[in-house]
Parts: structure tokens; sequence; C-alpha cells
């Protein structure tokens, strides 16, 4: 049989040290290199104006959303395993970030940069400590509504809290209801020139991303090219309201400007705080890393299924965590694995992770040589890329889904949504967590008990309320459709026995196993006091169909020895050697 | 089909109602009336120094180990659905008041009977609140480990506890460090003259419990006779206790006694506190209701199964939550069903609740009658009595058992056991809860996948990897031994994937439901999404042997009308269907 498993992932690190090999083998090429390098300069033009609005929406000097893709993005390529993934400022993380640090320290201030660093290493630590602890798994505890809900609640806050850049009106962030309020508070310093260029900035990315390329596509252009066009509109945008503002020097009419940022390429620090501030910071640390990791690995896995690869979560965690240390490092804030800088990566023809490494060059570059172009870039232009970004985050469509689908999860959703919204972002997640298990609980402590016989004609028995099925008078077959444990047993004995008290003739008792996964110690406990109970009423207990590791795990208990029946393998043989007996 | 179910179980209201109707047809008789009675008069005596030591185990008055005897009895009997289940004071329910109120006030003290008044009724309020709700479930979550540990650890604090009245050294109840450090500072203090009639007491209780009954019968006695006298044989020593101390006036040399009893029956008081003390106790309520409900509940539900009766665990609340008020009414404390009090009763003959309501009024009568007589009984007397009806709960087989049969069980009976012990007994009993759903948790998230094929000769599909089975090279059958949510969801999705990679020539992927239980949302996302990967790689997706349930919910999903293959009712069926057409 030939090996269609992928070899083990190549890491960045393996592929820098491969790349000559590669190149004499000629597997790597001019051609290839060529690819890589163009994608690598549409990455930096593209990601220049989103990095400076996340900084800005993590409340810190515009410059750090730059430092912070330049080595984080190179550390995440030596260890992480996804070659397609860009490592650099989220919309999601940002906002954790402001979260956090806001109640601490006050935005912009060399304070609050001191803690956004802080946060950024703590949270590198936190995610290489999951990672050597093979911890990966914390992520799965994230549902997929908890998720949902937490992404649109967290879209939704960032989106209204672009308000203020696009309006000129100084909105609190925070909660939901503190931003409404201060708003509608101070709707009269409302600044109708920023507005109008914001709505304008709104409308025209917005075009550009959902309407362009269909409008290129119906005028001639081939979809590869119209949908590179749109991709690249924003920096055409951008180009025009620099010069826009520049021109008319809209900036002395109000308009707020980026203004002059410092040229010079990030100069090292290390994180700076004392145990008190680090104890602080620790839970934030953890919800950030949780959250990005979640993120991340989502992200990283879907495009690597697409090339039939594997991500191994525990390795990406060691990246991960390396990015934000070079993000604590430079002076930053923390970063993870973004979805609309990876489809940009992907989109702009990247090959290897020497284009994510090219990315990182091209930000240094870019930050010397083109950052004092952007002196008259309006405020309310990053208002709107981040508003335009973001605003595809909000997954509307899910929760009238989620109601169809399962009530459960449907309302981990509207408690998690609203939690965020109107309580705070950590605690709406921890009650969205806290439910999510909650819920699954309820769900295996109300187990579903089903009387089951042969359809005829084959081995194979059902349950006699959904099918027309065979019975024996003197058999009854029960199979149990959930694993044994303290959360049901007592409901499954419960169950048993009513069935078995309303057949009075029935002389042998069949635990049909197929749905059984595992059976912990309470749910064995019971299943001895069962035995004890059917033999006190002359009924013989049996088994059928009981997996391999349940199995196993039941050579250990006192059960086997007990029981008055057998261990059939199969609920069809059970019934044969049974009903010539009975 | 004759209906074997048992009659809706009878209260004792009904009983009293429909007890005159049983007389006049003869079901109710002098015969069955004397039997209750006698029972009544046994138990009463046997009672009433458990009820004594376990009033001084609270901290309280003995006299209100009486009271709580004798209302709460009678409560229970009129709405709780158990006809053999005794109800009183209880050892674990005791040592939580305790726990509870010895670090508000002075045990003893008027200000602590207060407390105890406030918490028997707030804990009457939570169960008859759980009852109203329908939250008996509740219990189910005290899995059998954390029980097993939790009571284990209780009783080794209660026999240790006892030293203080076994040795006359004030030995400070709580926490097990606290308790030996001031057993060893004071041992100057022990008063040998108690202690050697404490462990004279310990030695004949224990002898009359274990060794009396085989000695009896091998002495000629019938098994019955030997069991009855056994029984009695407490009451007994009580009586020789008491004559001993009162002939040789050992009061005089410093052997504590119980001295003068008020000889009245309870006043009845209502609780008294403001809502700062509510809600400081309302956690402790919580936690006795729960824990003394467990407890009660596991009781009736084994006396019920013995007599192919079922228990209704709501009306079983509802009639603990009635005893509680009729406690803290009676100016006592929390109370519960006891295992050695019902025992007790159902060895005396009781045959129907009436047996309650006698003891009740026997209890009575003794307060009035009997009470004056023990004046000179020791509390060592009561101390030994404590200590050995409590040393047979510790289960010290259980741990052993447990680490064979499953690590995770064992390791949650030892953080119990020992959270309890050492930190306290309601963070220990939180611990072991918390820990025990964890460990469920962390076993659903690691899913077993079997491939498997045909059993020859069979319609039964196995584990390729136990069993010898018939495989199809195009057809790849996996078989999902967990029910698919998100703490596994994406570990069952990259399992799936590693499987398909490792087979190249697989066109068909059928994935057996038989142990899939639920499907979470986030399952269904991962389906949906393994639907896409398989279809781009060109593999179908099936299914087999789906549960109804999950198939019903599975209707409401995007996920049945994406599908590139078919649900297939058999794994028989579909292999027949798909091995003609690959």
């Amino acid at each position: 049989m030939k090996d269609r498993q992928p070899a083990p992932p190549l890491t960045g690190l393996a592929l820098y040290q491969g790349l000559w090999g590669l190149w004499r083998r000629k597997a790597y090429s001019w051609a290839l290199l060529r690819q890589d390098a163009s994608a690598a300069l549409i990455v930096t033009l593209l990601l220049i104006p989103q990095s400076l609005a996340y900084a800005a929406l993590a409340g810190l000097p515009l410059q750090t959303g730059l430092y912070a893709s330049i080595l984080p993005a190179i550390a995440y390529a030596l260890l992480g395993t996804s070659g397609m993934l860009a490592v650099g400022p989220v919309a999601i993380t940002s906002l954790l970030t402001f979260s956090a640090l806001s109640p601490l320290a006050q935005p912009g201030s060399d304070e609050y940069l001191t803690l956004a660093i802080l946060l950024a290493s703590l949270s590198g630590v936190c995610l290489l400590a999951m990672g050597f602890l093979r911890m990966g798994f914390l992520a799965h505890f994230l549902s997929h509504p908890v998720m949902s809900a937490f992404v649109s609640s967290a879209a939704l806050i960032i989106v209204l809290g672009q308000l203020k850049g696009l309006s000129g009106i100084a909105v609190e962030s925070g909660t939901l209801v503190a931003l409404l309020c201060s708003l509608f508070r101070q709707l009269d310093q409302l600044h109708w020139l920023t507005f109008g260029l914001g709505v304008g900035f709104v409308l025209l990315l917005a075009l550009s991303r959902w309407g362009l390329v269909r409008a290129l596509v119906s005028l001639g252009f081939k979809t590869h090219q119209a949908s590179l066009i749109s991709k690249m509109a924003p920096v055409v945008l951008l180009v025009l309201a620099c010069v826009l503002v520049a021109t008319l020097r809209l900036d002395q009419q109000g308009v707020a400007i980026v203004g002059a940022l410092p040229l010079n390429l990030p100069r090292l620090v290390l994180p700076d705080g004392d145990w008190g501030l680090v104890l602080t910071l620790i839970p934030a640390a953890m919800i950030i890393s949780l959250i990005g990791f979640a993120e991340s690995i989502a992200i990283a896995r879907t495009f690597a299924a697409r090339r039939r690869q594997q991500v191994n979560s525990n390795r990406e965690l060691m990246g991960l965590g390396l990015a934000n240390l070079a993000s604590g490092l430079s002076g930053a804030f923390p970063v993870t694995g973004g979805l609309s800088r990876t489809a940009i990566n992907q989109d702009a023809g990247a090959v290897t992770p020497l284009a994510g490494l090219l990315t990182g060059l091209g930000m240094a570059l870019a930050l010397v040589w083109i950052t004092g172009w952007l002196y008259y870039l309006p405020i309310a232009f990053l208002a709107a890329v981040v508003f335009v970004a973001v605003m595809s985050l909000f997954d509307w469509r899910q929760l009238p889904y989620l109601w169809r689908y399962s009530r459960g999860d449907a309302w981990t959703w509207v408690v998690t949504f609203l939690g965020v919204l109107f309580i705070g972002l950590e605690i709406g997640l921890m009650l969205g967590i806290v439910m999510s298990l909650g819920v699954w609980l309820a769900k295996n402590s109300r187990p579903h008990v089903a009387v089951v016989g042969r359809v005829p004609g084959t081995e194979h028995f059902r349950n006699f309320q959904r099918y027309q099925v065979e019975t024996h008078p003197n058999i009854l077959t029960l199979r149990i459709d959930e694993s044994l444990m303290f959360a049901n047993a007592q409901e499954v004995e419960q169950r048993i026995l009513a069935e078995v008290g309303r057949r009075p003739e029935v002389q042998h008792l069949i635990l049909m196993g197929s749905g059984i996964n595992h059976i912990d110690a309470s749910g064995v406990e019971m299943l001895e006091q069962l035995n004890q109970l059917m033999q006190e009423q002359g009924i013989c207990l049996h088994f059928s169909e009981l997996k391999g590791p349940v199995l196993d795990r039941l050579q250990y208990s006192r059960l086997l020895d007990q029981m008055t029946g057998e261990v059939h393998l199969t609920q069809h043989q059970a019934m044969q050697a049974l009903s010539t007996s009975a």
C-alpha cells in the first residue's frame, strides 16, 4: 500500500536549511523565488494600513502595529508548522489587549505601552508552556457556538468602536453600554468633514471588497486579475486619501491625521514590571493565548487540509509563543495568526514560508522608507479599514441555524454573545465555556435507552418504536445510547428497572453496548447493583457488542465475575444462544 | 401483557388516609400494627444514644438531637416516597453543620443554636426549591469516587474528633492538622479514667456489632434472635454505663456525664436572623442539602429496589425539605435519611411508614420519661457510640479497586479525600466535583476511532486490530467510539484524515455511527468540513448505523443536503451497496 500520509510538515527552520539543497536539486528556483517575493510585496503593502489600524484598536502608538508585523512573522516561521499562516496583529487580540490594559493605564501613555509589552511576553510564555506541556487540547474547549458568538460580539464592539475614528467623537470603548452612552452624550462633537470622509472610505472599501471583482469580470477582466486588482484597491485608496488630505490641507480643518511616525526599526526592549503586575496580567495573557491559538489553529488547519497536510497543534503553540515573545521584544503587543492576512498571503501567490520571511523584511523596509509618506493619512481611513475588515466577522446566520439544530447550543451562543457585549470580553467568554460544558453534561445525564429487536432478514437490531422488528417474549434487549458515567448512572438504572418491571415474563436481560463508549467507576457500581437486583428477581444479565476498550477496563472490575449471564460478541449471537434456552 | 410496574409509590399521607380502608379490607391488621409498634419501640431505644451523640458532634445541646428525631421523622413520612427511610440526625450532616457554624459562633452557645436552627430551615428551603424545580439530578454530579472519598474522609475526621470525648482532652475540631496538633499539645490533659471507660465502651460496642451474632449463633441461638440481641446490646451497655457511673460516683472523679437535660418537648421556634446571616449560610445550606439528599436517595433507592419499588427523587427532595423545616421549627439542626437508622428500622420489622410515625411518638415519650434517667450517662459512652458507628463508613477498599479500574477515578478519590482532610469539607468536595468533570471531559476529548471490517460469516463489523475481519480495498469504514462534541471534534477529524491519508486507493469513507450518541453544533461543523475535504479528494462520505435521535437532529443541519454519499441503515447494507460499485 502506497503511503499517502504527508511527510512531517516542514518548519521554516528546516525549510531555510533545506532551501539551498532544494535550489541545487532545482526544486526551488528563481521562478519560485520571484513568486514568493512578489507575494511578499503585495502583502506588505496591504498590511501596512491594517497593522497601523490594529495598533490604534489596541490603544497603542501606530508604529507598534508595524513592529508587531516584523519579528513575530519571522519568529513564527522558524517554529510553526503551517507554511501559509501569516502572524501579526489581529482584530480580536488587539481588542482583548485594549480590554485588559485600559483599566490599568491611560491608552497611548508610556505606562500603557510597558504593560502591552509585558502582556505580549507573558502571552508568549503561556503559549510556549502550553506547547511544552502538550496542552493544545485546551483550545478544544472553546466550542463552535462559543467562538462564533465571541467573535461576533467582539466584532460588533470593534465596529462600533470605530465610530470614534469615523466621526471624531471621543467615544469610550469597553462594553456596549458605555460605548453607546458616551456616543449619544457627545453627539454634538460630531466632526462633519471627518464623518463624511469616513463614510466615504467605508463605502469605497466595502465596494472594492464585495462588488469590485464581479464588476471587473463583467468588464472583461479574468477572474484572477480582477481578484488581484480588488485586493490592491485599498492601497490605491490609501494613496488617494493621503493625496486628498495633503492637497486640500484638510488637517487644518480638523481632520485627524497620522502625523509623524518614528522612522526607525524597533529598538529591542526587555519586558519590564514587578511580580504584582505579572500576576495581574496573567489571566488576560492566558485568555489572549487561548483565543489567539484557537483562531490561529483553525485557520492553519483549514489551509493545511486543502493541501492534504496536517498541523501539529503543540508545534503551533511554540511558534505562536515565540512570535509573541518576539513581539514583546520589539516593543509591541500580542499577535496571532490572522485569517485575512493568511488569505491575502495565499491569494498573492506565496509558495513557501520564505514569503513570510520576505514579508517581515518588507515591513522593515516599509517602516524606514514608506512610513514618512503616511503623514497625511487620515485616521478616519484606518478606522474605515478596521470597520470593513471586522464587519464580515459578524456571523448573523449562526444563531437561527443553531436554534433549529440544537436549543442548548443556541442558548450557549446567546449567553456568550450577550455576556461579551454587556458584561465584558473575558467574563462573557467564561460564561460561554461554562455553559457549553453544562449543556453537554445535561445531554449526557438524560440518556436514551431503546428496546431493540431484530430487523427481519438481517442480523441488525433497532429500536422497536421506530422499526418493524422481531422480539422474543422472554428476552429483553436494551440498547443504552450513552457512556455510563456518574451523571447518568442512576438515571440509566431507573430506566432499565422500569423496562424490566413492565415485562414480568422476562428471563434474560441483554444490555447492548454498541453506544457505550466508556464506563466510569460510578457506572460499574451501578451495573454491579443492577446485576444483583436482577439476580434477586431471577433474571440473567447479559451484555452484547461491548467495545474492546470498554471490555478491557471491565476486566479490572468485579462485575464480570459476579455476572449471572454472559458477554456476547454480537447481539445476533446473543439472541441465538438465548432463544434456544429461554 | 401483565403490568409488573409498581403502583405509584404510597406516600405517608396517602397511607394514613388509606390505613382505615386497608383495615376494613383486612389488609392492615392488629398483627401488622403490633409489628410496626414493636419495631418503633426497638428503634426508639436504639436511636436515643445516637441522637444525643450526633447533637454533640454538631456542637449543640444534647437534647436537640432528640428534638431532631421527632417532628422531622413525621414530616418526612407525610411527603417522602420511601416507606422505610428513617430521617433524623446523621453523622455527615452533623459534621457539616459543625464545620459551617463553628467559625461563626462558639459551639454550645445560644448564638450557635440560633444559627443551627436557621441552617436547618435554609436547608429545608433549598431542598424544597430543588424539588419544585425538579433539580434532583444535581445529586448525580456527586460521582461515586467523590462520595466515597468524602464520606471516608469525613468519617476519619469524626472518628478522630471523638478522641475528645474518649480521652477528656479538649481537642480542636476542624481540619485534620488542627485536630492532631491540639491533641499532641495537650496530651498531658489525658484523663485516664475517662480514657479507660471510653476504650472499654468502644471495644464492647465493636464486639456487639461485629462479633456477637456469630458468638450467639454458635451458642445455639437462631440467626434472627442473635441479630436482634446484638442490635439491642448498645441499649444494655447504655444502662450498664449509667449504673456503673452512678454507683461508683465516677462523675466526682472527673468523668464527664450528660447531666440534667430539659425534660420537656421541643418548643416550636421560628428561625431568627438577618439577610446577612442568611447569605452567609446559604452555601453551607446548599452543600448540606446536596450531600444529605445524595446519601438519603441512595439509601432509599437501595431499599426500594429490593421491594421492586421506585423512588421519585423530586418527591424525596420535598420530603427531606419538609423534614428540615420541621427540624428548624423544633429548634434543632439539619437532618437527612440515615443508613444505620433505616437498616435498624427494617431489621426491627417495620412494615409501613406508620412505624416511622410511631418512632417519632416514641422519641417524644422518651424525651419526657426516659431522658431523666440518663443523668449519669458518661459522655465517653456517646463518643464511643459515634466512634463505632462512623468507623464502618471508612471505605478503605475503594482506592485500590479504583486504581485498578480507572486512574482518573482513583485520582478523583485521592484529591477529594486529601482536600476534605487538609483543606476543608466544602472545598474538598468542590475540588472532587470539578475533578470528576475534568476527568470525564478528558476521556471524551481523546476519542477512540477504529478501522472495522466484517467478522466472517456474520453481518457484524469489528476493529481490524482485535479481530480477524474482511475489508474492501476501496472502502474504508471507521467506527467512531464517541459522541461528537466540541471537545473532540477536531481530534476526530485529525484521526479520520490520518486514516484516509494512509490509504490512497480509498473511494468511499463510511463513518459507522453505532457509538455516536449525540452530535453537537461543533461536531456538525466538523462533519460538514470533512465532507468538503473528502469531496475535494474525490472520496464519497457515507454514514451507517446512525441512531434515530442523532438522525432526527441532523435533519435540521445542512450536512445531509451537502453529503456526497448516503446514510445507510446498517453497516452490512452499506458494504453490500458500495462493494458492487467500488
